[in-house]
């Protein structure tokens, strides 16, 4: 397996994953804006020039949520994946599916006008609107971990994939302070030695 | 099963999987942006206030992709899910979240900023900036439907979640001019009878 990778994007997700389950792979950085991901030879392995992209044999996959299921089901016995007899199994895919349908358009949002766009062209408009409604979001979160160590019982696909998108919202700033659990959330996933790897790779 | 749906909204997706497996369920109607969606007694239910909500017994969830997940596995023996040892399951995976991944944060701008918003606070910039980048997203499922019928194989889950957000691009006035096979992609799915159903109902 390769896995294309980028800090500070949701590749971080994947190695992650891989660094969890302790499996083989070989990594190829990338810095995120960086011309090589431009390049007509990125291009070919995805034409939308992102990261992750995970190349396994024959199979190409560029998003993070697909790259972990197949991950898991191809290689870990479905591990991090409740099976339909735990009482955590619907929870559990809310919580995974969450971070791309509620967390990270926000995200994107304010990465762009923030980080990507130039000064000339941001917009402090859509980065209040973005920043309101990621808190709400954020806040759907924290009243779900009050009494929780993770989102869906023992460590599962949901914390590298929501969990994930908790911690780069407060890297970007968003205000944890009226957000305990989450604090606390955050804390116990970057002492976990797989994400601290997969973190710096 | 109780199905919170409106129409033009994510929900039509869980209601389309529900048909075509012929399913029993009850369902609530709301128009999007009713304030029936912000009353105390819907944001029991989902404090988000959105659609679709999908109710079953104990288990509650928000996300579409969660839902039609949990129906499959749960009530459908994983109909609609290429197994691992099916050709198509690296890009079912791949298809199936391209939809919240790369196209829906787009769509969300621009219903955000064509119907949502009133028109004093309209940005033309935004609305430039993510129907072009939904162009490029778009372009790359017309390039994946050369020669294709659904998006893995046989009619998949894929299809109810990207399927549903190309058709709903569409509709938003993209210009698939250039994009000839999501024309007719978009036309076989619409001809399905359990779309049709679910996308009136």
């Amino acid at each position: 397996m390769i896995l294309h990778y980028a800090q500070n994007s949701r590749a971080v997700r994947v190695a992650w994953l891989l660094e969890e389950l302790g499996l083989q792979y070989e990594i190829k950085k990338y810095v995120l804006g960086d011309e090589e991901m431009r390049s007509p030879n990125y291009l070919k392995i995805n034409p939308l020039g992102r990261v992750p992209v995970l190349e396994d044999a024959d199979n190409t996959l560029t998003e993070s949520g697909a790259i972990i299921q197949y991950i898991i089901t191809k290689y870990a016995k479905r591990k991090f994946i409740p099976d339909i007899e735990n009482e955590n199994f619907s929870s559990y895919l809310q919580w995974f599916h969450f971070a791309e349908g509620m967390i990270m358009p926000q995200m994107n949002i304010i990465v762009v006008e923030t980080i990507l766009l130039p000064p000339e062209r941001k917009n402090e408009v859509n980065v209040k609107r973005a920043t309101k409604l990621l808190s709400r979001m954020l806040q759907a979160v924290e009243t779900h971990m009050v009494g929780r160590e993770y989102l869906a019982g023992e460590l599962s696909a949901a914390d590298m994939m929501t969990g994930h998108a908790v911690i780069m919202s407060e890297k970007l700033g968003v205000d944890f302070i009226e957000k305990p659990n989450l604090q606390r959330y955050t804390k116990r996933l970057m002492n976990r030695p797989a994400l601290k790897k997969a973190w710096c790779l």
